[in-house]
């Protein structure tokens, strides 16, 4: 569905009819309406009830038909079967926009499925704007609008949240309650049978009151809008999500709560990495960020100054830093020289700075003065603990001071509870992001720092490949009509020659008379790969001979090769054997791969060759098409790279070879979402080039 | 130093000399006199100062000499400079422990570290008990005591804990107030130069008023001291500690703080394994922990049931037990037809349990009931979202209610802030730890759960291996002798003959038709290694050539692997090749090795051969003596174990045949601390047995 732009009359309606509006204090129907009154919402209230009468002050309407003038939006809070209906009506009054609160549908089984898809109908049918249902419903505190069943009203902030569990929205206004965490705007989204998230985000990337987007999903419905969408809105501002159902248990969880499917979990982290989207794991992170993002600017740089009283927190942030890749800066001479003369003898002046135990408030100040003016570091970090000497109240309005005129970001940790927290209550109020422990606030800056890097990277070249698509589409055209879902060997390698990907020289042979004409053709050293198409992996039967240096070599090994297959797998019928000329012989092996993820599309992979990468998950992905950052990082991110760069002296691979290699796959399974599965392993790189020597396609 | 039995005059001092108490309020020496009488300790305290008069309305002794009786405790609040002066008056005074709150020792230089050895010399010799210096005092809650310049008061609880860092100390005890957790003893260890982590420790094991012990440290000063402690101590009771400076750049940090080195990371995560210490990586998990082991009973089973009114929560708490290892059990037959009766149609009646948005107390008490008598679940976890249907403090009255019948340990989350914290407050009151995200709360449970496994293991068996102790003696003597300090080949072999190492038979030989005849006499196929004192690594210069079929095979590789060691390294001098027996040609290759840590001793560490498993850190530890159960540990804690156990429906190796070359390595690193690093590398291991192609031997 195509939404109306900016979800208008969702997020600003002029007037509202609440139907299934209730005089009973414990019904959602009468919640509902009494978080609009109390709200301070100034448009018109429609309360509609066939019992009439007044709800809360306000008139009621017996039926839809019977409003006055045409609502913008319609809430809707009845019972399941009435829903469909009363959506008719809605439409026949004309309403731009829906949110239907009731729960009962997809999340219920069959039954309520099929509803939901004929209410989707309906609000596509007539062009209505359409959330929920299973709804806690939204909230947009520039025009005082509470339109949810939640019972803890939000103060107006810069952080819009969106969710895709209703429950969990009432738990979230609670904390921020506590918090002193303020809202721009606050979606349930519910079965989203109607608007999704890609339509939310779209529209909180254009809001003008919102700084920061945070986000839960449990299921993306289109993966490659979602990415699309996304992409434009981290360009204006920050997005934090945690998705939910990562593992088998959660995802098994996560379809018995909202019947959706919780898909792959690669294939959405490797879509929020390629969309700039900060993935958090665990709630508590989610706002851990968003109070950081909402408050400061970001760090342009990955060097922190850490700022003490007492050493072991500070040597805790320094082990925290090391953990996410930040560092501490060694502050310039300058500072050194200032340190050193404001702090007494026994302060540490190197980064973490520990003006030690019995520092006061001006020996804060004094140092934060000097920390703020160095260019050595990008961000501050101030730690306290409540020591006898502590000046709690006094060292937060130092941290405020310096703030006022310092161009980097600033974050407090004051650890303890009831003695730190007037010291806390007064950074938070001043938007200095104050937290109880080291470990969170520089996993904050950190992020922070990642989402510069995003907001400064050179512009996405997406990269279009050369190739002879036609010739493709002709060989996989005519493997389908003969009715095989694998490529033999030869179409195959057809494909790869019409993508340019470096194969080598290869020959298809019947006897071991045969592969020894070619192997002298093709020149020595060659391999010889067994041929069957009833083996799915040639490593299971042995079936490779590599750096075969003369006839008597080939022949030896055509006969182990084929007894081999023939003894491990007496039903596979062996075709015969490739021979193909050898590739570097000292080379990684790599392996590079596509899948249709069923959220997301095509979704490459690429990892070092061998039992290891898969056993201990060493394996990264990226969604086609990549652009030309997109191949670096997917090569980079393994934590095996360093044996690619050259470790321990030895000469780095041909990275831009690899790289190459992951465009045309990338182009391959754009071009044709028809290939199920795409495999070249291994691929042989060296110092040189890169060799693929084996391709396997699978059609769908 | 051996400090008396249980630390008793520190912890249980029938009178304390305060040596440089104050009048001045902000002055430390009026800080700890004012903690020691608001406390309500109720022995006699002395305030001692050179001006007499009365603080606090105690009279005050004039100098040390002038106490009426000899204090069973003496603290020191005094200038560095007149620290040992005072520990030699009240080593005359007879004092049995002393504790140094002042500052300025080893952590500020040479100066201040040569001051704290005659310190520790003193107290040494004088049979005192020395607490610190640099430490912030303790905390004995039995008797009243506060001895500390902190200015939290901690309630009476079963949580003891001890801390290298004064100042987190004051952090510490700030948060505890707010959570309202109750400590039985708090130790700040500042410097320690007299007790270390161990004596506390032990003392701590024995105290019946601490039922689970939590410490931050930052270096362990004996190692195997503290491993053998610690192993006693964890058998009666929990010990939860956090180690800073982990990360290079908390190493630097630790060593300008306390002036102690921080030591090998691995040595001690291994140590703390193998002492049965649960270790955590942030405070906060710390104090998640400690809650949960003080208040509930050991899950004695992975599986948990999780009951939510929320789907959202539920999904993560289902995310959260997988990544930890914890199982959502199937609720028993009897349990479903219950849920079934007691819940509304649209609930999820499988784990997690989740009874919906709407409701009330009465659901979850249902609920509870059932899964409380189910015996499929060992423990439970409630989550409360504060939805409108919430009842907030009667679903924390059921759970208590349920907790009191229920044999399995109950934990309860409740997500948001002000609206659940009156629950909250019921829970924790009555001993349910309650979180406020899922995430935590699942970690707790899988400590508690490991901790009972800790508890109920097998009796460790210590191995003695059969050895010929007095073989590898002299011929470590004699490499000694002429002056190398890595063993040669033979030499090496000699020492792995004599702990019964399951070699290849070799021949060292000096020309190629050496080498033809040699591999006659062992019966191809044969490997040929190059043989050189001044090369450290053979793969550097591709010295290795295996599977040699023929005589011609040798004879090529004799020219091939000398020829290349010339090129690569013309400085190397050829002594000649190794000719050995191949090992199994399909086997996996695993690496045992052991290096001397400073701090803890004999670290042996296991991993797959090949570069992967030091880049990606694939590497496991522990210190020798390893027992049984050390040993299926180390072997099975690499992620790429399944590669070793068969993965692919490959066979598994013989894993009993490595576990016992790991027990004879072992075994001689605990002979032989003056080797200083011993590897086998590779180890060739297949279904049938293993076979140590290599080994190098350093000797300090």
């Amino acid at each position: 569905m195509q939404p109306e732009a900016h979800l208008n009359s969702l997020f600003n309606p002029n007037s509202i009819a609440v139907v299934g509006a209730s005089r009973s204090p414990l019904k959602l129907g009468h919640i509902i309406l009494s978080n609009l009154v109390t709200a301070g919402y100034r448009g018109t209230i429609y309360p509609v009830n066939p019992a009439g009468g007044e709800i809360l002050d306000l008139p009621v309407i017996n039926s839809i038909a019977a409003l006055p003038k045409p609502p913008d939006l319609g809430i809707i809070v009845l019972p399941r079967k009435q829903v469909l209906a009363a959506m008719e009506e809605l439409a026949e009054a004309n309403v731009s926009a829906i949110c239907v609160i009731s729960a009962g549908f997809r999340e219920t089984g069959r039954d309520g499925f099929e509803l939901e898809m004929e209410m989707a109908e309906l609000a596509r049918k007539k062009k209505i704007t359409l959330l929920g249902p299973n709804s806690l419903g939204l909230i947009n505190t520039t025009i005082g609008l509470d339109a949810t069943i939640a019972q803890a009203k939000p103060t107006k902030g810069s952080i819009a949240f969106f969710s895709q569990s209703g429950a969990l929205c009432s738990a979230i206004l609670d904390w921020a309650d506590g918090e002193s965490i303020g809202f721009s705007k606050f979606v349930s989204l519910g079965n989203k049978a109607g608007i999704s998230e890609a339509d939310v985000l779209e529209s909180l990337g254009d809001d003008p009151e919102t700084k920061v987007i945070i986000g839960y999903l449990e299921s993306v419905d289109d993966g490659q809008n979602f990415l699309q969408t996304a992409r434009i809105v981290t360009e204006k501002k920050p997005v934090i999500m945690i998705k939910a159902g990562t593992t088998q248990a959660g995802a098994r969880a996560t379809s018995s709560h909202t019947g959706s499917i919780a898909g792959s979990h690669v294939a959405s982290t490797a879509a929020f990495k390629q969309a700039g989207i900060i993935e958090v794991d665990n709630l508590e992170s989610l706002f851990d960020l968003a109070r950081a993002f909402a408050k400061q600017p970001l760090p342009e740089g990955p060097n922190l100054a850490v700022v003490t009283n007492s050493g072991g927190p500070g040597i805790l942030a320094a082990d925290a830093c090391e953990a996410v890749g930040l560092n501490l800066a060694r502050p310039s001479q300058e500072t050194l020289d200032k340190l050193t003369q404001a702090l007494p003898p026994f302060a540490s002046i190197y980064n973490p700075i520990d003006i030690i135990g019995d520092a006061r408030a001006d020996r804060y100040k004094a140092t934060l003065e000097a920390v703020a003016e160095d260019t050595m570091s990008s961000a501050i970090l101030v730690l306290l603990t409540p020591t006898a000497s502590a000046e709690i109240v006094e060292t937060a309005q130092a941290i405020i001071d310096t703030a006022k005129t310092c161009e980097k970001p600033i974050f407090a940790c004051f650890m303890g509870d009831q003695r730190i927290s007037p010291g806390r209550d007064l950074l938070r109020e001043a938007g200095i992001p104050c937290y109880g422990y080291p470990e969170p606030a520089i996993q904050a800056i950190a992020a922070m720092y990642t989402h510069y890097g995003w907001k400064t990277r050179p512009y996405p070249v997406e990269v279009c490949f050369r190739r002879d698509k036609g010739k493709a589409e002709w060989t996989i055209k005519k493997t389908r009509k003969i009715g095989l879902s694998e490529l033999p060997f030869a179409e195959a390698m057809d494909i790869a020659a019409a993508y340019e990907l470096p194969v080598p020289e290869t020959r298809l042979v019947r006897t071991s008379e045969q592969a020894v004409r070619a192997a002298k053709k093709l020149g020595y050293p060659v391999a010889l790969k067994v041929v069957s198409p009833h083996l799915s992996s040639r490593s299971d039967v042995d079936g490779v001979a590599l750096n075969l240096q003369s006839p008597r070599d080939v022949r030896d090994a055509w006969l182990a090769i084929t007894s081999r297959t023939q003894r491990k797998r007496p039903d596979a019928y062996i075709t015969g054997c490739l021979v193909q000329t050898m590739g570097p012989v000292k080379a990684r092996e790599v392996i590079v791969r596509f899948t249709q993820d069923p959220q997301f599309g095509p979704l490459v992979s690429f990892c070092l060759a061998g039992p290891s990468s898969e056993v201990l998950g060493d394996i990264s992905y990226r969604l086609a098409p990549l652009t030309l950052q997109d191949v670096q990082d997917i090569v980079r991110e393994i934590k095996s790279f360093p044996l690619l760069r050259g470790a321990r002296g030895e000469e780095p691979v041909n990275l831009a070879a690899i790289e190459d290699i992951l465009l045309s796959m990338s182009q391959m399974a754009t071009d044709f979402p028809d290939i199920r599965e795409a495999e070249l392993n291994p691929v042989l790189v060296d110092a040189e080039g890169a060799l693929v020597t084996d391709m396997r396609l699978t059609i769908g």
